[in-house]
């Protein structure tokens, strides 16, 4: 049974993914990092989604991160979460740079420690823009480097990468995936807030799926 | 003029490069990431360098990493380092799994917050074996992803790829590197030990360019 690091960030596309994967067969093991987000809801949320499935969790700390990528609001603590639906302007403010490459050689680098073969993470397509390490040509290229970074070649998975979140989220449902136990808000709140990007994301999807949202937004 | 990021660790090859760049007209900022070494002689040997050229250098404190990749003696501090040449069975004792693609994943996540064109690497072949993440192919495989990893396309620089280490010491000497300055030893004591692998292989590099050895061994 091929065995797999899974990209675990607590949201929806990466608790889905790791349903996918053990659906199909796969043995794994889940990564979670704290790059220094402004709050951690969702690496508690992967958290507590690996301790339901006895799947190892690991949670590495690398918020030193923030002092080279500064300036946008999911590190930058003085900066506004912008409000409403990602667009091209508001999307950088909350991207990390090159975040997928930072998390793809760290889950690389484990799964070679551990003599594991692939590593898998939760790429999918955007509704109004995809982020650039999310493209399905983006997720080729890393396989190709993690072939070739080591001995033993790694095959970097993202088996949603040509999804929509709406495609995701039916693949979820059908999975079993206990939705309510994910977490997307940016804001690290009690409950969703319901009017940030992510949050807009996250409803949208629900309904373009035509899946009853288990969230318990704020607004 | 190319405006990049170079991968700095303090030693002759990651030195050469940073002085090979400024020859050819980049403006550069040089980025070293402790992540989890022994020591951290080479880290200060890379910043006193950077003073010297009057080039910002960025530290980032990234030991979190230790707790991934343990088991090396890189990095395990109960591991002993092994002496002698490298071979096929002593160099994984000494490699941080996937480390060029998490420095590598680093500068260019680096470069693009700050609108950089580029980041390098000093990999080149080794005399017995070669790092796999310092191979020519890996080098192109991480250049495709970091044109792809952002909007703005990212090149990654590895202009030794193809030499021997004697090779970069007869540039260095012709370029001016202070060798006295950098540092390669596995042991972090006040001078080179002289009988670590990589000790070994910067004695044989001097002698291979025929260039005096400036460094200072304990034996």
């Amino acid at each position: 049974m091929p065995r797999t690091v899974v990209i675990m960030s607590g949201g929806i596309d990466s608790t889905t993914l790791l349903y996918e994967l053990i659906a199909a067969g796969h043995i794994v093991k889940a990564l979670s990092v704290n790059y220094g987000q402004r709050h951690c809801r969702e690496l508690e949320a992967a958290a507590h989604l690996c301790t339901t499935l006895a799947i190892e969790h690991q949670q590495i700390e690398l918020s030193a991160t923030r002092e080279l990528f500064g300036g946008n609001s999911l590190m930058d603590f003085a900066a506004p979460i912008p409000a409403g639906e990602y667009s091209a302007t508001t999307m950088p403010q909350t991207t990390v740079p090159n975040r997928n490459m930072l998390l793809l050689s760290l889950a690389i680098g484990w799964a070679i420690s551990i003599d594991y073969e692939g590593v898998a993470f939760g790429a999918h397509a955007g509704t109004t823009v995809t982020y650039p390490d999310c493209r399905p040509e983006f997720a080729a290229a890393m396989h190709q480097a993690a072939l070739l970074c080591d001995w033993q070649p790694i095959a970097v998975l993202a088996p949603f990468v040509t999804w929509t979140k709406g495609d995701v989220v039916r693949r979820g449902a059908s999975l079993g995936v206990p939705f309510e136990w994910t977490w997307s808000c940016y804001q690290g709140r009690e409950r969703h807030c319901g009017i940030c990007g992510t949050c807009i994301d996250r409803r949208r999807a629900f309904i373009a799926a035509g899946v009853p949202d288990p969230t318990d937004y704020e607004s």
